[in-house]
């Protein structure tokens, strides 16, 4: 398994199909969905992926081995996120669609959770690079949106997770930087 | 410089902006521009993408150095690209926004201008390992979108191309590859 936790720090829970971008940058997340879950003509099905919206304290799991409806385009990803919300977050965990589910969560319970069934990193532009550094099977990896990570997040990462990963000698776009995770897992086979 | 040229062979000239997937999948077209230009933040400065429609006959040329008004959804790329259809195609190339250009061209003729300038290089997934092969500098790339190239479009980049490179052990979307390819390239400083 592999799992992606990405905090959208600007979106507020309002998602206009025809403005992503102006709807708290939602596009940034559903290029990570498909980042996380596409391949040529067919799903990874062995991905986790969470989206963490800290303004909404709501956190949105997508099992790819379960995913129905999910297409590669920002608009359709966005729909079925604008959908799950819909569901409205309880503290229960809900299924919104085939695979995609919606919860109330804080930061740290989330990754509590995560951190307790596989070994998390952290991927940051300063971390080691991801061609040299030993990497667990199962791993997770949580990454900021296009705001960093405020310092009280950092803390929560610093203490869950086992190391920060670098992918590249430039910053990139969050999409980007999970492509080049995977590319790096495929050749290990991990 | 880096070149990307991808060949959509699915667009038949009409975009939706609001079924991009519907409107012979621009969708990708979308992301691979996204994958070659953009950075966080930022945008590369030394990119030159090609957008080639064998249906229509035409080619979009983005310079990464010039554009304007491009962001890194898809909606926004599909608008740009839609307004330099709107211009009409001609023999001569024609600016229809900042960094945006559009003409009428063969295939061969493409593959003519471009590696008679850069060297050119076939992403394909039975090619070989991008991180084994020598690259020189100022490559280009040529890639198919979702439907591979055909048999006469695969004899004219054979013609015209230096090798076969492939970025991974499974076969990954266009978008990825190009993200990938970069990746290689940053860390080679090429």
């Amino acid at each position: 398994m592999r799992v992606f936790i990405v905090v959208a720090h600007k979106f507020k829970g309002e998602i206009n199909l025809n403005d992503l971008p102006g709807s708290g940058r939602i596009d940034v997340v559903c290029r990570c969905i498909n980042a996380a879950i596409f391949m040529s003509h067919r799903i990874r099905k062995d991905v986790e992926f969470y989206a963490y919206f800290p303004n909404l304290g709501v956190r949105i799991r997508i099992d790819s081995s379960r995913v129905k409806y999910l297409n590669p385009d920002e608009r359709s990803t966005a729909a079925l996120i604008r959908n799950a919300l819909k569901q409205g977050a309880t503290e229960e965990e809900k299924t919104s669609s085939p695979g995609f589910y919606i919860k109330k969560s804080t930061f740290e319970n989330l990754l509590e959770e995560v951190s307790s069934k596989y070994s998390l990193y952290y991927l940051h532009e300063e971390g080691d690079d991801i061609r040299e550094i030993k990497i667990k099977s199962n791993p997770a990896f949580v990454l900021s949106d296009s705001l960093n990570l405020t310092e009280e997040e950092e803390e929560i990462v610093n203490r869950y997770s086992t190391a920060r990963i670098s992918v590249s000698p430039h910053s990139l776009l969050g999409s980007h930087a999970i492509v080049i995770t995977h590319n790096e897992l495929d050749r290990r086979g991990l």
